[in-house]
């Protein structure tokens, strides 16, 4: 016989918990939906030639790839590749701006570690233009997530907005010609200390007035408004940088004038992202007092999303929420605040004698759009309720002989275990009401 | 330049048809929610030698199989074997009877054919007992499955009943002792003729009298109630053979119960379903006038659903949609008869001076839960109009700087073309309404 199991970094869930994931995925998807996001499924294999067509480094060895025939074929390892690929296939039969949702798994073959899976959900959103696009659009994704974590119960939030091009144009003009070792240096600006990057940004070939500069702007803190000034009053003239400023600040004004708190948006002129993908706006999420999870929902804006596959220029905006780690992480935080969907809300108990009666009452119930369940195996009264018990079946109905003469049913409250006798019009109010 | 394309034999759907596909599933998740199924979301990739357990035969050649570092993986095939998996692995955590739904993709490298899909959704239901199950189970099932083709509009379509049970206990009576032979050449009937299969059967050593005794059983026909009693009256005292004819009685009478129409049932003596797999009822479900579809949803009872990771004894019964296949069967016969759910209510449309209050607007809106979008590009109002005409807005609202001064916005109905200056709360009540 096989031991049944499945393969490390895979998640599977009991039937409660699904439930409460499924949840999350039903505020996501309805957000996206009212935001009038539209739906897009895509294969989850994919050519790898296609898919690849960026060359992968770090992610190409973490993906699953495979021959079928004469065919060379990977797993999708995002959402936006595919995007990207689809976009390009069809431009001719959408319509820009093209707003989409994708909710689906992705597969990385990642080491495996607490956490960390090799199959997990991304909820993506992406609004693409042809050739131009307006940059209010890197305002509303913002909206949209925060809709749904507030939806989810998780009203401390604080979207990390900031805008590449700021530091492109600061680089630029220091001189600085090879940024990624540069961002690397400062990085470790907590670990090794103000003198060990500046050691570092010496090898590196810059002067010590420009180091000068680049600690000023790593210095520059406050509000959001005192960082726009700040900014501004930076001495820096790379027409770049100045964009940036701009861009910046515009984003967070359209994010407020699409009703996000201020409360919930904060300039960090640290994060910086994906440093070849994103160009202009980038995002990351934090829930206030779990930082320590890290970016909970990332995103941001870039030139041309399908340079690979497209001559067409199309710049747009995205965000992604991880929602298979997020699950394990609201898990493990305690943090679940919402009221679980679809769950069942009412188990009919019927004796052999009234089965019919008991058919017939569970379908009523059902086509009242209530979750109705009836038990149908033979047995004991108290088999039949541990079973109740075990599903959290919040309410349960005995269909009993003497009661049904009467036209009634006997209505039990599982959690306070009241007993009353019902009618079906009373059991169907009380029913719709909860 | 990658030329962008997908694999062939994969289904990628634009928008709007995407659109009428997450319809379908929701139609088909709702109305299986309701029956107290529940949700289950097992992983995409199994480990080979569990997936393959059973032993494979035709399906083991059409698997997706790879290896990553040490693990052999492969794809899921179906619904029914992860199934088998996941209940064996967690059988002391669930409560039985154990239902469940899952809704997901799974893979068969087929020959790549028209209308034959190599990724393709099913939707499954399935009911486990432990050690036993009720059969009114069984009925159950195809109910739920009648709602859903109801609520696609989809009424004229017939559950084919049979119970294999009865073709068991008659081979042995028969003194059949390769089932498999005689039902395939029974199975040519239509093709060669009675005279040709009598010659078959002859050859399988079956003595004319025998033959009499099938054919006169092949030959049954009628009402439900018809089949029954000639079933019934038919010379076979195999107690198998009587067991089969009794659970169909009960399975009809159940459906009936269950407010299964009996326009829609019907038994059907030739239909066996997997030979191996189903023990006792079987279902197919056939489109009246439209029955060259072949079956769109089949299923059926089965004596242990984990037989090959689990000692403990699980009856079940279930059913399959194959939804991918199931769109394009209704997509190529003009069947769409469902409103398509979650699409564009309203487009707002800005002028630059009035961006701020059109954002204002399409958050209103949104927080009333109607699906809105607002163009935030510039560009003359024709080009609007069109983008709005592109997304089958059926309404728009432009926000004009003099009507704004009144506290109005111009609606416009798209397909009639009538404009009308609405206050914010006409619109919601207009749109609420809709």
């Amino acid at each position: 016989m096989m031991t049944p199991s499945i393969p490390a970094g895979f998640m599977e869930l009991l039937p409660e918990d699904q439930i409460r994931m499924n949840t999350m995925k039903n505020i996501i998807t309805r957000t996206f939906e009212k935001y009038g996001f539209l739906p897009l499924d895509t294969p989850v294999i994919e050519k790898s030639e296609v898919l690849l067509a960026k060359g992968g480094g770090e992610t190409e060895k973490q993906i699953y790839r495979f021959t079928k025939g004469s065919n060379d074929l990977s797993l999708r390892f995002d959402l936006t590749v595919p995007l990207a690929r689809f976009v390009a296939q069809h431009q001719n039969e959408l319509s820009f701006p093209f707003r989409r949702y994708q909710i689906g798994k992705v597969y990385r073959g990642e080491r495996a570690q607490k956490g960390r899976f090799r199959e997990f959900y991304q909820c993506d959103i992406d609004i693409i233009g042809s050739e131009t696009l307006s940059i209010l659009n890197h305002a509303e994704i913002p909206a949209a997530i925060s809709e749904i974590f507030c939806a989810m119960g998780l009203n401390e939030f604080v979207f990390h907005v900031n805008n590449r091009k700021i530091l492109n144009g600061l680089f630029t003009s220091l001189g600085v010609e090879e940024p990624a070792l540069v961002l690397r240096a400062v990085d470790k600006l907590d670990k090794i200390g103000r003198e060990g990057v500046e050691k570092e940004l010496a090898e590196l070939g810059m002067s010590a007035e420009k180091q000068g500069e680049l600690f000023d702007f790593l210095s520059i803190d406050g509000s959001n408004d005192e960082v726009l000034s700040a900014l501004d009053a930076f001495p820096c003239e790379d027409e770049m940088y100045k964009l940036g400023i701009e861009e910046l600040a515009t984003v967070l004004g359209g994010m407020a004038a699409f009703g996000v708190a201020e409360k919930n948006m904060k300039i960090d002129l640290s994060i910086a992202r994906g440093l070849d993908y994103y160009t202009g706006t980038v995002f990351e999420t934090f829930l206030t007092g779990y930082e320590s999870m890290g970016s909970i929902c990332s995103g941001g804006s870039y030139d041309d999303l399908a340079s690979h596959y497209s001559k067409k220029k199309l710049p747009g905006v995205g965000i992604s929420i991880g929602l298979t780690r997020l699950y394990t992480q609201l898990e493990e935080a305690g943090l679940f605040r919402f009221p679980v969907e679809n769950h069942l809300e009412v188990l009919v108990l019927p004796f052999p004698v009234t089965m019919e009666a008991g058919i017939k009452l569970v379908q009523t119930l059902r086509n009242e759009g209530i979750i109705a369940q009836i038990y149908l195996e033979s047995g004991k009264m108290g088999k039949k309720f541990t079973y109740a018990d075990k599903l959290h079946a919040p309410y349960v109905v005995v269909v009993g002989e003497s009661e049904l003469q009467e036209g009634k049913y006997m209505f039990r409250d599982m959690a306070t275990g009241d007993q009353t006798a019902m009618t079906l019009d009373e059991l169907t109010t009380k029913l719709k009401a909860d």
